[in-house]
């Protein structure tokens, strides 16, 4: 295959075969070599001209997960026909429930051989999640009288913090039994804010997720 | 200053001079050639044969000051006139009164710029200081009826990435007002477990600790 004539073409030609190699063999197996051996002749240079090394292709696929999970976000934020417990319950059930999330405990990325990518998530998830799509929730929450708290951006944090970080078995390894405990931590916590959100089909899923992740170290 | 021929004083000296060091000019202006010119002719080759990096140092320095706290820890958990949420309150309290704390906001290193120290501190936090010192409390604060959780193991874990991480400035750059914030949506977080354990001068503390951070930034 000749260069690509348009960038972006090929930046999503690399995303799409990169992904699908880190899904395959996990990220720690793949190599730029092995991306490089599946875009048909796209040359060492031509990949490195966008990427400066695997972590930043990693980084955009990431990213690139983001921005879908993002508009999800959003989607539920805008709706005019939920409390905001209600929409909590209903981002906390989306982003358990989309087949995404197999996918990323798929990839399997060790965060110690990628630090860039831990910032990176520690910075999306407290810089842009937490105040863009949590907050205006908790917000609601508190004028229609479901959530009781008089730090609303304090705690959009430390939800998405215990959520993305904590309970992220790439970050923090656990087994099932410990995933379900942290989450019924969790539960606990959020009742102390006047949310109860937790169901068994969320336990349930949550323990499936754990298990997909043990499965694929 | 000839090479020590004892290895442990050479790793000694050049801790406290680099600790120094860290605390005069801040860890990001503080090269290692700065630290072999105060060594007083100890070789560039002496310091590698101990450290790979600045950074190792660095993680050398703040081992040392986690043992101290360790051992703070261990003298609270061991008190028999507390109960556990007494216990908890004589930690928050010891943590941020400690001149320590001083001292590590004037080091202000730049978690970006080191992220081997961040997943030190995350390592410390999870797979040390939660089992080893909050968990042994919280059972006992289950006993004697101070607090209230099924999953100790998980609250433990949830109040230190809490305290450690989130409410760290270095991690999270947080203004006076925010670092306010923070501490009392955690306070409220504690109070769902049956936690008790803030006072006003504990915030006081925690605005000065933010300030001298401020400062030295």
């Amino acid at each position: 295959m000749a260069r690509n004539k348009h960038p972006e073409e090929t930046v999503n030609l690399i995303l799409e075969v990169a992904f699908r190699l880190f899904m395959e063999k996990g990220y720690e197996h793949t190599s730029i070599q092995d991306i490089i051996d599946h875009l048909g002749g796209l040359s060492k240079g031509a990949i490195y001209h966008h990427f400066k090394s695997k972590e930043d292709i990693l980084i955009a696929v990431t990213d690139r997960m983001t921005a879908e999970s993002n508009q999800m976000l959003a989607v539920i934020r805008d709706r005019t026909d939920l409390t905001g417990r209600e929409k909590l319950k209903t981002i906390f059930w989306e982003s358990i429930s989309r087949p995404v999330q197999d996918d990323i405990f798929t990839v399997a990325p060790d965060f110690h051989n990628n630090p860039k990518l831990l910032f990176s998530l520690l910075h999306d998830t407290i810089e842009e999640a937490a105040p863009n799509y949590i907050l205006p929730i908790i917000k609601q929450g508190i004028s229609d009288g479901s959530i009781e708290t008089d730090y609303p951006e304090q705690l959009a944090e430390l939800i998405l913090l215990a959520a993305n970080v904590w309970m992220n078995p790439m970050i923090f390894d656990s087994s099932e039994e410990e995933s379900y405990r942290k989450f019924m931590v969790f539960s606990q916590m959020l009742q102390g804010f006047g949310l109860d959100i937790v169901d068994s089909e969320m336990l349930e899923r949550l323990q499936e997720l754990a298990s997909i992740y043990q499965k694929s170290k």
